[in-house]
């Protein structure tokens, strides 16, 4: 270990995110863009309403068939034909005339608004035979129960932007403008390896001295969320061979970012270290953080690696301060801002200078928010993940901080809803 | 229509989620694990860590070794053997004796602390030989560097509850207990069948009075969001045969929900009603809120079915109001509170007195959070849900608000990062 000064957590994040960009862009129909990143600003080629129609079950009329003085009789209307939606209605009204018509039909020649069928004497629900006459018993103004062509939007105007996700509601945006194709950014693909000679599969038997493997479980989890195509290259021995033949899988699947976890710090059988170090390079940089200290970085046969810590906590950390940023940049998102939220700390607690991701359970109260720590603090104990809903920050510099403090909190992706308010 | 109370919102939720019970258990492998509902309570079969383990890189050595004066000079102790992760050490400890230790690896007989490779004069980078002697410049106390057996959980312990997300980390700590294979919820299956004449398919061509079909896209969308397998059902003429046709074909799939939207109000050509009520049940409840007023639920062929507005923001807010919870429900999840956060009104708002869903724009600043209206608030009006991140929730009874009142905000799933602190 050198004793360089230690790098602020934010230099080693921009010098990562600076050897990414967002990937290129490719089709996707509309079946699989939820969740994708647009790769092109969409342009509506009509207006939106395409055109005038109809707000209401009703009849459409015109409004200077309205009478001058509101005495509360009914105005009589001949009913000269019907518009159910998706026709382009034919007729044309004159003075003194209506057309029934549907939610969404276009609306006819001479008409302005339409009248609910509520304010008429039409029997809607016992007849589906057209009437010859209505009574109108309240007759509405020029435009009422009329949604007008461009109301939404106007043609050629932009609608959606590149790198924005498509949510359920803009999928269905772009159903409207009939695109039944767009396009998105690539989805980044990841890499994940574990090593250990002691690490044993799930499902097998566990032999003395030998734990389960569980970070590429963990990992290829976490990279799904942030928006990942994750490839578990499985468990390899501490065996040079071994851990480049499954390097290789990983390049000859064209992945955009290897996580590897454990074998890159200074263990006599780091041989993870030494792979990269043969076919590619790696910097194991000192970041001013905890966990995580250590942080491994480079490239294997030109393809970005991160080499998380083997412990599970310290890998959770580096992935979400590093590797999540870098794969939400691949995908196209703009730079997400963290979910900080202000709490009060429930106890003391110390920490160590460095700037430190404590696990800790928010709860909310009368005073707002409070925070304490989960079960112990070990960076090996995954059990303080699972029960956390939060990471506590503590800024670097600081080595104590009293109970009653206000602290920055970071709520983790899945327990947004467990906070409250 | 008839002229009945409106029915609460809530009223209206609980009558509905009365219908719906989690589904039953069925087992799920690790590799699609992430996101599923436990079924079951997890209890670990051994302690966590299994084992004594070092934490560090370095030699296991006797606390009892250490010097009783710690005048700073360094301790000799004579290296016996390596313990690498993964084996079973056979070798003991005596008075004066170490081993060489790697992170994870078993504690031997007669060890109880690890000093770290930086406290000692092994040159690690340099050298893989195992040294004969080596000199301690800084001796550990006992139980230094050393996870015990136990410390994270204890054997027989209930480690996850049934009810809860398999979160990455959650899926890990099944690993890390050696569980190939968990119970987990089977997932609620939901169908979608938008009907309209006048709706048509993306990607083909746009006949006049016309207009492209989104819903279905909007709603398998959020069904998926909310833990369901969709099942889109295409668009169905207003025709009954055809609409039979297609809700069939979901009672075939074995579908837990059917949502419809459009076809179930008054209009003479709303056909899912009656095809609904000649083999099902329909009620039409008039619910207290804006929009959706009209809400219709009931079966068919003994299936669950929501009968959801035409009008994109009606059937989304519908959606996330009724849909949305009782999927959950299926789904095995605890009922879940809606994000709410408090928000400043940025202007007048004025309501009818139903309980109201408007889409809105929440923005941080220094004071909090503050909500204006997006766009035109037309139900028609698709755009107000992709530009909103937030529904202000306005109480039935109350007709306007003035600018600065303080309101409930209902951030939406998708928009957690853009509102911030």
């Amino acid at each position: 270990m050198t004793d360089s000064p230690l790098l602020p957590v934010n230099d080693a994040l921009n010098r990562i995110l600076s050897d990414f960009a967002p990937l290129p862009a490719e089709p996707v129909d509309l079946f699989n863009a939820a969740g994708r990143v647009l790769a092109q600003d969409v342009v509506s080629e009509f207006d939106l309403p395409p055109f005038d129609n109809s707000s209401m079950d009703g009849f459409a009329v015109h409004a200077a068939d309205r009478p001058l003085s509101d005495d509360g009789a009914p105005v009589v209307v001949k009913v000269i034909g019907d518009i159910p939606a998706g026709v382009q209605p034919s007729l044309s009204l004159l003075p003194g005339q209506a057309a029934r018509i549907m939610t969404g039909a276009a609306l006819p020649e001479g008409a302005d608004c339409v009248v609910p069928v509520e304010d008429t004497d039409f029997p809607y629900r016992e007849s589906r035979v057209l009437p010859e006459t209505i009574r109108i018993t309240r007759f509405p103004a020029a435009g009422v129960n009329v949604r007008p062509h461009g109301q939404d939007a106007l043609a050629h105007q932009p609608i959606l932007r590149s790198g924005q996700v498509l949510t359920p509601p803009a999928v269905a945006l772009l159903a409207t403008l009939g695109l039944a194709e767009v396009k998105v950014h690539r989805l980044p693909r990841v890499a994940i390896l574990s090593t250990g000679d002691e690490l044993v599969k799930p499902g097998q038997p566990l032999p003395p001295g030998h734990i389960y493997e569980s970070n590429s479980w963990m990992i290829s989890g976490l990279a799904a969320q942030a928006g990942a195509l994750p490839l578990q290259l499985g468990v390899s021995p501490d065996q040079p061979d071994a851990i480049r033949q499954r390097l290789n899988q990983a390049i000859d699947a064209g992945v955009d970012l290897i996580l590897t976890s454990a074998g890159v710090s200074v263990g006599v059988y780091d041989y993870v270290r030494q792979v990269i170090e043969e076919d590619g390079q790696l910097n194991l940089w000192r970041v001013n953080m905890r966990p995580g200290k250590p942080l491994a970085y480079g490239s294997y046969r030109g393809t970005p690696l991160m080499g998380l810590p083997g412990n599970p906590v310290s890998a959770y950390v580096g992935f979400v301060v590093f590797a999540g940023p870098a794969i939400q940049r691949m995908a196209g998102l703009p730079a997400q801002p963290r979910n900080l939220r202000r709490a009060r700390l429930e106890h003391d607690v110390n920490s160590d200078g460095r700037e430190s991701y404590l696990r800790v359970q928010v709860r909310s109260g009368p005073d707002g928010l409070s925070a304490a720590l989960v079960a112990h603090q070990g960076s090996g104990n995954l059990l303080s993940i699972v029960r956390a809903n939060a990471l506590l920050i503590i800024p670097s510099g600081v080595k104590s901080l009293p109970a009653g403090s206000e602290v920055d909190i970071w709520l983790l992706a899945d327990s947004y809803s467990e906070v409250g308010a």
